[in-house]
């Protein structure tokens, strides 16, 4: 068995509140989308503005092998637009049900009826491919409802999809929905909202069902509570039920990145599949379960989907896990030794803190009372910034009883004073600065600020933090301490 | 029906890799789920660390409604530092697939059952309620699984549960599965992971197949891809199974605020019930209907959930939600002009923006051809930070054609220089800043920097936002520009 997948992240997931793309990056996205496999890609809807039909004809200029697709309302001016910008299909999308037919539309249901099948036949006439959508299906009359699709599949709708607007389904009721439907003679397809966390779930019911293809959304994004997860339903799809897409997962979880980033919208953490800790192991009888068989702990290898499997240290952690972060940065301890560590990454955890790799080597050094010489010391930092003048940071480091004076300036106060210590740190070693994370920062001007960033010398990356409500000299001491751990490393090699 | 809720955000959900509380933040939360009204709050890992043991300590002693509950596995150590806490239960958990006994514990699976039943009578002799879990129990051998379920229930166990601790479950094996064991002669509880997006569907197949009680965190933490999330089973029993809890609905949303504060752990905004945008609405299509009647798109109110609707303006913005948002601001437009403002802010989004308030009134103005008067002018910003001295800021603003130069401290330099303008504008207007929000920063130090604010004067809220890779000068311009704002509304109302 094989599933057809719409991909509407640029409409439905466009629509996301506050969320809007430029017709370049639409533009970016749908390539992305081609590359992945998706098989139609709902690429905006055509009457919204001049900006949304730019992006539209991009798109189908670069001949992609996805059936390039615009939203419609049954109305005549909605898929002019669309044929002007020349696309293969149309989502006709329609309400069915009492509630929106009567208190939005405001009109009878024979009219409704009889303009979804006009505006069918007309896109059918200009060559259009038409889905023909139910809107708010699943709060509909069962026999309105066959009656309209029937109507439109002998009116030339060459795939009928019936959407559960509100997120109502539950997973049995979706069964049956879906199972009902299915029996209409037309390709189905299942479009559901996530308001009860449900959508995903009910995709996958309504595909069991007999509907042949699915409507989704990378990361999950759109209206309100957003639609089905792409993602989620691709691998439950290939992994629980052994049915197969055109979806290269290796691609999902660069595409989720890219999609976060266009559209700002941030996936938590906790994210099934391409969430930040779909793959991380912090507790102790987890990472030990993982370092045995990482099945213990995995229901997929994490390179199915383009991802890598990560360790987290914290007030969790078990003696495995410890084990191996030791190994990994050389230390050799004996049993008490080991002990003494493991406690004071627990009192670390307790303090509400989590544990990076720099914070681990203090304490291990701290533990085997290796007294060590730090590189690098920072002596003094100044910072000036405003309106009519250019952010410029000075700096006087110390580093192997060298005094280093630098400045630098930058596109702001951090930037110029990053620039600055990297500038005195050129003779020295060539670190680079592979990422720099902030925590969104919520509350008053006077919120404790965490900079997270990860440095790079030579092949040896390390990470480091620091938690402070002044953002400059939290990215300050974040970055020297992390220099510091990869020069302190690279001396013990040597030695 | 009635159905118990066991939340575990304190132990399944602390271990959300890089989560750490203190006992404080501990108890706090426990304290919030308490008036929450769930039924167990499981509360930690007694064994885990003496941090953990001071919050399960001082949690029990506030005599709370809900049982309080230690995870422990199947080893005397465990259970005794349980009872030390003077917990109610304990969750006793031992593995029960062939993966989990043989690759992780590597032991017979004899010895396993022996151990789990050795430690459910010292628990009971011990005057501790057992709740019996069967770890990794969807990936275990059916028969052996109700031996053991069964030898547990003689053995004193008082309720069973059984783990999709990999969350392979799709939701017509978790009724199958869930079912098969709700014969059992023990009330069972439902415990699902998200790994594919399932858990939440997962548990409300479980319950309708028979079990009694769920397993959920807030927000749906926990490791990898988190657990089920409380606020979604609870709401999808109440609308969509008309089944009852204990919990108060109306405090889902603080509920979920507050876990997110203190672990740190941010939710997505399409996340279900508890996201930003769960309740907020763009697309013209949506906002028309909602106007109208709001359940054409909500399937259940807002305040249910303790929170309130919310428009939001962009590119997908139709003619209803904006005639109100001019109406809310006192425009007075015609025809012509509200096509003007309409275009204008369609534009703004193709750019690929969202419209705040200020947007809007600045769009408004130039097309009514207000020439509005900026009240205050910022001439000159400086500030100067570092480590060797308190973060400084000098404003220059001109208000009202009055120069005013003030200088300011803060703890950082973005507060420094928002201390120096309210101290300026102190005698104009008592502006408060009642949230300051800046957007998680990845990338580089040089990437560009989303502050939003919003601004209170006397009793009308302005939301304002300024773009710039400088953090400081984001913070001022949108800081000014609301207050202009404020100011000019202030000043319409009075003519």
């Amino acid at each position: 068995m094989q599933v057809k997948i719409l991909d509407t992240t640029l409409r439905d997931g466009e629509q996301t509140p506050g969320v809007s793309l430029t017709p370049e990056e639409k533009l970016r996205i749908a390539l992305r989308l081609d590359d992945l496999g998706v098989d139609i890609i709902e690429a905006g809807s055509a009457i919204t503005s001049e900006g949304e039909r730019e992006a539209l004809k991009k798109i189908v200029k670069e001949g992609l092998n996805a059936e390039i697709c615009s939203f419609a309302r049954a109305l005549q001016v909605d898929i002019d637009e669309a044929l002007k910008c020349d696309v293969d299909s149309i989502h006709l999308v329609v309400p069915t049900s009492e509630l929106h037919i009567k208190d939005k539309l405001q009109k009878p249901p024979g009219e409704v009826k009889e303009k979804a099948i006009d505006s069918i036949e007309y896109a059918k006439d200009h060559g259009l491919i038409v889905e023909f959508s139910a809107e708010d299906a699943t709060r509909s009359n069962m026999q309105f409802l066959k009656e309209i699709l029937e109507e439109s599949i002998s009116a030339g709708a060459d795939r009928i999809c019936a959407c559960d607007t509100v997120g109502i389904l539950t997973p049995e009721r979706a069964y049956e929905f879906y199972g009902e439907l299915s029996k209409l003679k037309a390709p189905l397809s299942v479009h559901c909202h996530n308001d009860f966390g449900l959508a995903v779930a009910n995709s996958l019911m309504g595909l069991r069902a007999g509907a042949s293809e699915v409507h989704a959304t990378i990361n999950g994004i759109g209206e309100r509570a957003g639609n089905a997860a792409l993602e989620e339903i691709v691998v439950a799809l290939y992994s629980l039920y052994d049915v197969k897409t055109n979806i290269n997962t290796k691609m999902l979880y660069e595409t989720s990145k890219m999609v976060a980033r266009l559209t700002g919208v941030y996936i938590q953490p906790n994210k099934a599949i391409v969430g930040e800790n779909a793959f991380a192991h912090e507790s102790g009888i987890h990472v030990d379960g993982i370092l045995k068989k990482a099945e213990t702990y995995e229901p997929i290898t994490p390179e199915l989907v383009g991802r890598k499997r990560r360790f987290v240290m914290g007030k969790h952690i078990g003696s495995s896990a410890l084990k191996e972060k030791l190994e990994e940065f050389d230390f050799k301890v004996d049993e008490k030794q080991f002990k003494q560590i493991f406690e004071r990454v627990k009192n670390l955890g307790d303090m509400g803190k989590c544990v990076t790799d720099v914070d681990l080597q203090a304490i291990a050094e701290d533990v085997l009372g290796i007294v060590e010489d730090k590189m690098v010391n920072l002596e003094e930092v100044t910072v000036v910034s405003g309106n009519k003048l250019t952010p410029t940071a000075s700096v006087k480091l110390r580093i192997n009883e060298k005094e280093i004076l630098e400045a630098g300036v930058g596109v702001g106060p951090v930037d110029a004073a990053i620039v600055a210590i990297k500038k005195s740190l050129e003779d020295f070693a060539d670190i680079k600065l592979e990422e720099y994370h902030v925590d969104a920062i919520t509350g008053g001007t006077d919120a404790l600020i965490d900079v997270i960033i990860k440095l790079r010398y030579k092949d040896k990356i390390i990470s480091a933090r620091s938690t402070q409500p002044d953002i400059i000299m939290a990215s300050v001491e974040a970055f020297i301490s992390g220099v510091n751990r990869l020069l302190a490393n690279e001396k013990k090699k040597k030695t």
